[in-house]
């Protein structure tokens, strides 16, 4: 056995649970708290194992969407959330990432080290089906969290209804249905009056 | 598009966020607060992806495994946590979760509802190599959590190191060189007085 291999392995899981105190300005329904990064990352992979049937075209390997969402807000851990509707704080944000980036995965030993990083930037450039569904879901997510927490981080932030529409637009793109059914959840947010 | 499918799927998806809420006994490493079996599961779906290659035998289907740990605590949100150090509350604990798993799944699309319950039935089963694999990183998790922490959940419950031991003993069916690594952690704990 190669102890330093696993010693590596078991100091970036320990690191890692860094993310659970990376907090989003979306909230969670029960009790109304901030939601981390963690658990919204769980929840990504939940319904990518749920959702997967909505995807067009030839469909998508759900293991990698998975796996990419799973990874894909641990850069977070030294870049912290960027919240989506904040200009200001979006300028530096690739970069800030992309430092983070080149932290974190190096604690693995380099084959690993170079899978969670190409997951990564696989993730974050968007191309493949698989990345594109796992950016759709990360769109989605937090729309369902808004709706069903009242709107409350929107009306916090005084988002406006055209930018959320903006912001989960690529939904459409990966997978049509759930763009279809975000839309009608926005109208239904602005209707009830936790969206302006 | 089946319009009642996906509005089952989404009510489900919704329904979990309540995982969030569910509090266990572990603690983070940040702040030290309790941590929720939602993050708890992320945890767990990371380490299957990089610990696979301890797996004895024949290997393991990893997607399996991960989207077992992703699942397996959802019945929680109905029956509650229960610490694994408590006899009295361990006595009805099958059957309160077996009782939550026929509430939760069947919320799902009835294809779907099935497979989310023989992902469950097999990680509670803990006969395939996939489910003993899951069931090894759920006990492996929160020795690391609790030894990052200074055994601070440990000594809140004055939980013993013969228990733990015991506890996470069924490691090494699955992985051995992750029980030889649990080992020596337990040991060390008892050293730095974390653990009695």
């Amino acid at each position: 056995m190669d102890g330093e291999r696993l010693r590596r392995q078991i100091a970036f899981i320990v690191e890692i649970d860094k993310l659970k105190g990376i907090l989003r300005r979306t909230r969670v329904t029960v009790g109304g708290r901030r939601e981390n990064d963690a658990e919204h990352s769980w929840h990504l992979a939940l319904m990518a194992m749920l959702l997967a049937e909505y995807v067009e075209g030839a469909g998508v390997d759900v293991l990698r969407s998975v796996e990419m969402v799973l990874v894909h807000d641990l850069v977070e851990i030294y870049a912290g959330d960027t919240y989506c509707y904040d200009e200001e704080a979006a300028a530096g944000k690739v970069e800030r990432e992309t430092k983070a980036a080149d932290r974190i995965f190096v604690l693995l030993p380099p084959d690993q080290a170079r899978e969670m990083r190409t997951l990564w930037d696989e993730f974050e450039q968007g191309e493949t089906p698989e990345a594109r569904f796992a950016n759709a879901l990360d769109r989605l997510q937090p729309l369902l969290q808004n709706y069903h927490t009242g709107g409350r981080s929107w009306r916090e932030h005084g988002v406006k209804s055209e930018r959320v529409f903006e912001r989960t637009r690529p939904v459409a793109e990966s997978a049509p249905a759930l763009w279809e059914y975000a839309r009608d959840l926005i109208a239904d947010a602005v209707e009830k009056g936790f969206l302006g």
